[in-house]
């Protein structure tokens, strides 16, 4: 019988049996959770089906519950996690396996006697059932793929990124504290200006106004977006090389697809 | 007859013939059309000249209108739509003739006794008279091209998209809703902040307050915009590769010509 | 003596001789007058040193018209315009000796009982002076070539981003012109928010606020960017293959350096 | 003896033995200096802490100094400064050694006489710490590696970018100066919007109001952006080559890995 829970739960391999009846209806309690999500914020919607929200809440948390729990008993029919106890604790610990737990852990808090304000931060949470759906959308775990294939090239361009962004706030800092003490009140808060200037975003909420703080922004802004971009590019590239392997034919060139 | 119509209003192939002239008028006549949308937009102008417009409104519709049943009654001339009934009517789905159609649509509404604020709303279906264009203008025909060859990359990555939208969104939307209960009122709201944000169009209207919010932020968009820009840089290729290939000999490497 | 002033005139080949002596005073002259032009903008500096801009000013006008007088008579020397009157007036629409005569015609103007006011708009000729650099400058010659090169590429996208312009203008004019008739009051006025948006400069002057507009202006800055970035990335590509060229070999991919 | 010390202070080769744990002090030294610059910015911390902070700065100085001395003291160690007295001057003038000076300098500026308000300016000199972790760490030393290969590029871009701000904000200056006297006061202030502009940044505090001023900026955001995105561009394309070398083996092409 384990077997047969642990057959119906992984992704089907043949379109229209139960275990593919299984994921339809996963998939569709998923994708209900995350609209459900997003109507909820919605204020006169929330007033006005509150009560259909919170049953639909106690529904799906009896639904994935139910569903981890069995996930984490029938995991030893997977080879990976064959040994008895410790293949079910290894299991727990998989990506899939925490993301489930996470996405149904603000609900059983309150039962632990945790801090109610802290309960209320753990809502966040419910966006994790989010990336349930991934187990279901190839597509999604290129994510994954690009993170591994890149890691070397993304971590440098962190470093890169993160000296820079500290570099030129401490710059500007010094530069414009005097004239903006609110705006530019320590490194830590001129952060907020190297982003919103080094990734080009310039929301206008903070920006130099001395003619040496405009002229030493001038020059953070036309040097370092070029650096700023490199993580970025390199994630962009990334997913393109591993989106064109799909399409095209393996070892071919990415560029001229010979 | 039928034929002689079919060919004079088909795109002409040798300059100077009858055909060609007709080309040239409808191409007048679209062109005209559009400059009067734009100056009709102008309110001053509008006052001043509503005769005119009115006029000249009245005068297009016939002819697009007659364009359209012509078009529609000779379309059985072309292989494609041989069969009498069936034809004409498989026709009418064709872009094209869907364009015609919607571009002539709103002026006949309120004979078919449609709500006058709809009606209102479908003068926007004026703007599909600039598509009309496309008819004659080989290089628009590119996008068609790129979207079939791209579908797979896109549809991929418009899912990528939506994805980043919906989480980014979600996390803004539990982070900074307390502070600022106004801008961030609920997710689809606070998805204009992220639209702003990983386009890096960043109007300034709506940012994070708080400093978790802006941590959040920060890093949402240093990571965010390399992704958000996938589905932008795929077509962006596609249409640098489809031009390219004009130029270029076919076969060639878009990349080092060879 | 003619053949000696066009030598003096033309670009030195050899470093040191008299032709060399005089690009330099006139490089010199040129850097000074783009000085000038930009320290007169500046309030306090040109109410102080009012007679020596002037001054300057003034004996500028003299070199310069000089220099065109020169070069205009000395025209025949140069092969290309080898007959007496005809090559001289050829000489004279050639980019150079039309850049020449506009940096210097703002002075003579009144003379020619030119209205005042056109004569006010007129001083930003004095921005050709700027140009008359790139007879000296090799690099500078290089956005020719790219225009050149890329000229099929680039007037498709020119015609893509104006479609584009006016496709999305028109849409967010019919959306957003009740709710703001100032901010967007005609066509012509919500293009200012499709460059501001579509480039994602974004200054948050002009942005949609009814929910409808924020739909559909979020969907066409996902979209329009990457569209709208085409001419911009074909100049980026034309000016990075053509400064690649003069650093690796001829015939050599820009790619792979083979 | 003085062997010893040139080994103890070069970076170690093999983890675990003296040399390594001086770099490792060194590093944490400067890693801890960096929070402390950060943390000194925030005024609650600072007030709080000051003498702590006063503290670690004189302990910092007072190492920092010892091994700029014996720096410049072993320097003979090293073949490429092998001469006595010359030897040292020389390598007292390499980047490192020079960084290494200028990040304790503000310290000793008192105690030779200068003005208060320049050593509250040199404070900034601090920053030069962040430099030192440099020595140590082998992705940073990419930056100048880049900044070598595409120098004559570089050099190039810098010119177009410099001439294209220039030649913009005359235009601007001119067009928009009379309706807006404040914000667009000169041609340098002007810049301040060509640096927004061009590298998309749009803060919002200063953009042309006449209709003239946003014709003619629309212009140059189109087709300045690809343009001005030129110098950003070669440096990321430089690193990312660069970054690439070190994963994919020397000589493959960095597009094809071929």
């Amino acid at each position: 019988m384990r077997k047969q829970i642990y057959y119906l739960l992984s992704v089907a391999k043949k379109k229209g049996d139960a275990s593919w009846w299984v994921d339809l209806f996963l998939i569709a309690l998923i994708s209900l959770n995350v609209v459900a999500i997003v109507l909820e914020s919605v204020e006169p919607i929330r007033r006005q089906y509150q009560t259909l929200f919170e049953r639909f809440e106690l529904f799906s948390i009896v639904i994935f519950t139910l569903e981890y729990v069995l996930r984490l008993w029938t995991a030893n029919e997977n080879d990976k996690f064959r040994q008895p106890v410790i293949g079910n604790i290894r299991y727990a610990f998989t990506p899939f396996a925490v993301i489930d737990l996470l996405a149904i852990l603000p609900f059983f808090l309150p039962f632990l006697g945790v801090d109610l304000r802290i309960i209320r931060m753990m809502r966040l949470f419910r966006l994790f059932r989010l990336f349930k759906i991934a187990r279901y959308v190839n597509a999604l775990r290129v994510i994954q793929k690009v993170l591994d294939d890149k890691r070397e090239e993304l971590l440098l361009s962190i470093v890169f990124t993160f000296f820079l962004l500290l570099f030129t706030s401490t710059i500007m800092y010094y530069v414009e504290n005097e004239a903006q003490p609110d705006a530019f009140a320590s490194i830590p808060e001129t952060m907020w200006w190297s982003i919103a200037t080094l990734t080009t975003v310039g929301y206008g909420d903070i920006y130099p106004l001395t003619p040496l703080g405009k002229l030493l922004g001038g020059i953070i802004a036309v040097l370092g977006i070029g650096l700023f971009a490199l993580p970025a590019g390199i994630l962009a590239s990334g997913f393109s090389e591993n989106l064109g392997k799909e399409i095209y034919q393996e070892g071919a060139c990415p560029h001229c697809g010979k």
